[in-house]
């Protein structure tokens, strides 16, 4: 694949913007390095006609995400953990992920019980969801928190006050440097009924919170603005 | 732990509700099971003055999540897919996850070159982002679709008309029964300088698009409410 030259102005000009900003940065955000120097131009195949607009930023970006509590029981307590990494990992059986730091308490009890519970809140919720990331269940008892209950599985307890919570049983654990992936199969599910409209979960009732780091703020749900599998089929030639 | 009975008024008025709402989502969702018919009653320990206003739903239920369009080169050309199923992975060094079918183009170059790019579109390249869901680079040439750059990884194409793009260096693949996880290490982020404010990324100006499921439904980003590991320790005891 070719490579071509840029604009060499053009690419003067960002590279000054980016040193700056980086230079900037380096002082507002030592802990995070969330943007550092550029280490080398971009290669732009093909795209030699547009300016280089782009500015490199430090490896350790984020996505927005959705913020669940997980539900665990450690030596038979329950405890509750805040986390902003979770997804679904299999379509069927239905999988989730989770994504927890390996110094946390939460993970004691997922090794204990091999189950876990995922529970969305919502953002009426937003101050005992961010004490459940504040404190540790290994010097405070979280167990109170919340109105807990059980379901099948009987060791993933889950958060009456939450509109949705899914109780999981641990599939597969997978260990990274400093985060395990926790892996578990959606064994049941619970919602308020008021959450459920014309037979699906309705969004914007749920009014889940999401987080974004590293500026580490919530934000609600926004609007309805299109329709997946479906908005795009104008763009296909027929 | 013991288990408390429920109510039992209560427990077979919500019964009826479960009933009447599976039933009537048996016929609208058959595809996604969405709700399904209580199978047993839901223990709830310590909690039997309060009613039961739970209803068991299907187990392939899903949280709201970011969209990303993953990008790919499959035997040298560029591909791009839309992805809901993306998290960060681990803290240091910094991964992401993304979960894809396993029948998906995608995949294959993923295990070609070992690497894959995560790019963030915005609310206005819907229409784009899901088109490239709709169209498998199996049958259609999506390498057109947008204007692509590469970073120091040279085999991972970006999106320039995404406002935050990642490049990824392939660290494990997690199978499971329809779906893999692929886990990168981020080695290169890329920004629009226009959505760097004070040095973070400006999340309202990237104006990321999230989806639901299984009302298949995109959403806009929504208002800050709140600061994570700030606004919970009012409810820290001293």
């Amino acid at each position: 694949m070719p490579v071509f030259p840029i604009n060499t102005v053009r690419a003067d000009f960002n590279l000054m913007v980016q040193i700056a900003v980086a230079e900037r940065l380096a002082c507002v955000l030592p802990a995070f390095g969330v943007l550092s120097a550029v280490q080398q131009p971009l290669h732009i195949p093909g795209s030699v006609e547009k300016p280089m607009d782009k500015i490199q930023i430090g490896q350790n970006c984020f996505i927005p995400m959705p913020v669940v509590l997980v539900g665990t029981q450690v030596s038979g307590k329950a405890n509750f953990m805040t986390v902003g990494w979770c997804s679904r990992a299999n379509a069927s059986l239905p999988m989730i992920v989770c994504g927890t730091g390996n110094h946390h308490h939460s993970p004691k009890g997922i090794e204990e019980t091999k189950t876990f519970s995922v529970n969305i809140p919502s953002s009426d919720l937003l101050d005992k969801t961010d004490y459940c990331g504040l404190v540790s269940g290994e010097k405070t008892d979280k167990s109170h928190v919340f109105d807990v209950f059980y379901g099948s599985l009987k060791t993933a307890p889950m958060i009456r006050e939450c509109p949705v919570s899914l109780e999981c049983r641990l599939v597969q654990a997978v260990p990274l440097p400093t985060n395990t992936l926790f892996i578990g199969e959606i064994a049941g599910a619970y919602a308020d009924g008021r959450v459920i409209k014309d037979g699906k979960p309705d969004f914007p009732e749920i009014d889940p919170l999401f987080l974004t780091m590293p500026d580490n703020r919530y934000w609600t749900f926004g609007k309805y603005v299109g329709n997946a599998w479906s908005d795009g089929k104008n763009l296909i030639k027929g």
